[in-house]
């Protein structure tokens, strides 16, 4: 590859010793020790103009970005983030620097959650930057929670409020992997995803799996204050805003009604409220405002920027 | 992501069954059944106008060679390749012929080497096409080969002929997996790599990690067509293409004495001729003529397109 730097062996370098890496820098591939358990696997690529806007976040923002969304589908699965190979293109004029800032946000989110950074690739070139995440990860002795496993009459959570996440949000988020493993640890979770093309549409990935319908409560539904200020402006209501704009990244799951009521009474997982949002029906997609029903378009990300 | 076609999961539609996939499409990671033996995993991204000119190649060309030089670092490691994620930055022009192109280019050498895509990242935007592979693996019961195994004394070998690869051999080569693990399987390897950055680089790459030299023998490295051909115009030597060009994708390995003698008797790898091009010596990187030794420069790549 032109222009190789040696930022992922820079960044292993800084990575804490890990007894699931076998090999260092230097060698063809990264070896890790055998799992016991289910191994996850997800990508995401992001790229500037589409997930950022580089010229204004800045290369650290944009690493962070990167791992975060990985993260946030490894959370999605209830699963144990392990290691992460990453692979980037950077603009030719940011050099060196501009590399380093961008790990240094990639190491952000890798340290802060145990992930161990175990190879890589970077190039350069005329284009815009590129950064594309592959995060491993394992299942708990629990096993993974998928989006096939919600049942007619499910209560449906999320664990935070929703909507205008292009104000900051989307760059800042943290993603809900300890929560999903609290969750995991306390209730029977039959069906769970992270909010990254919008409730509605998130939800409807969960129904169509699920081969079962759903109905969202529209005064119960969370809302950010970022939708409510960015509705000033946009033409859409805050609710709207929730329902659609994606990028939210908090988790969106069902549980019986009998552990749904027990979620709502304990509150067991430390830092969020847990919100009950709808229920799951026999078909369809709907919201339901003072007892009546009408159906929702299952909308998601249109323009994030 | 905006405009996220189904091609993942088209592409995963016609992947035949796999024991370790758990989940189809749907669900936010892949999961994999535990291996039982240390997992490989490897990453690299390609780009239009570094790693290939899309208006000349098209994209099942670039598809493939994404996929392919991932498998050349399994194949440097002698692990079996198992499953895939493929992430890609598609030309927004490009259309949804353009993504099964380049898909069906991956699916090419997926499907023969027996690898699983397993999920994926499907985007497009202005810029140019990015293509990111993250390949998995496992070792075989015999371990991985390391570049930190070569010894003074070592032969060294090569698995074909190298120079010229941009005059197409880049784009068509067929990964030495099968190779490796045949080598793997009758003799004793100490180190190897595949030869991307150019034979004096990739031999450097195993001398430092062993912490050894080695010693080229100028006649004896094979030169292919390719090296000549581009001679006649580059201003270069067909040996200094053979030396420097690099993208050859042949592998460099090591063996002790004893097993060079018989690998050169034997030539135990159907299809290929074995070659013994040098010996490790105790430091320095050397090209040897009539008996005499000179220092050589471990020029790699410089300038492929």
């Amino acid at each position: 590859m032109p222009q190789e730097f040696a930022f992922i062996n820079w960044l292993r370098s800084r990575t804490p010793a890990d007894s699931r890496v076998l090999v260092g820098p230097g060698d063809d591939t990264a070896v890790l020790v055998p799992l016991t358990r289910p191994i996850l696997v997800t990508v995401d690529m992001l790229m500037d103009g589409t997930d950022f806007h580089l010229s204004e976040v800045g290369p650290r923002a944009a690493g962070r970005k990167a791992m975060a969304v990985n993260l946030s589908d490894i959370a999605a699965m209830a699963g144990v983030p392990t290691a992460t190979v990453v692979s980037v293109a950077l603009p030719t004029p940011g050099g060196r620097e501009f590399g380093e800032q961008l790990y240094a946000g990639i190491r952000d989110l890798a340290d802060e959650f145990g992930v161990s950074v175990v190879g890589g690739d970077t190039n350069s070139w005329a284009g815009g930057l590129v950064i594309s995440v592959t995060l491993l990860g394992e299942a708990t002795e629990r096993g993974v929670v998928r989006r096939s496993g919600a049942k007619p009459g499910d209560w449906v959570f999320v664990t935070g409020p929703l909507g205008g996440s292009i104000l900051g949000h989307h760059l800042a988020f943290k993603p809900r992997v300890r929560e999903a493993l609290k969750l995991h640890e306390v209730t029977g979770l039959h069906a769970m995803i992270d909010v990254s093309d919008g409730l509605a549409a998130d939800l409807n990935h969960i129904l169509e799996e699920s081969r079962c319908g759903g109905v969202l409560f529209e005064t119960a539904v969370p809302v950010s204050p970022a939708a409510f200020e960015l509705s000033r402006t946009s033409g859409k209501t805050p609710l709207e805003h929730a329902l659609g704009d994606g990028e939210d990244f908090e988790l969106v799951f069902t549980v019986s009604p009998a552990d749904g009521a027990q979620l709502v009474r304990d509150q067991p997982v430390p830092g969020i409220t847990l919100t009950k949002i709808g229920e799951c029906v026999d078909a369809g997609l709907w919201l339901e405002e003072n007892g009546q029903r009408r159906l929702l378009e299952p909308t998601g990300w249109e323009h994030r920027l």
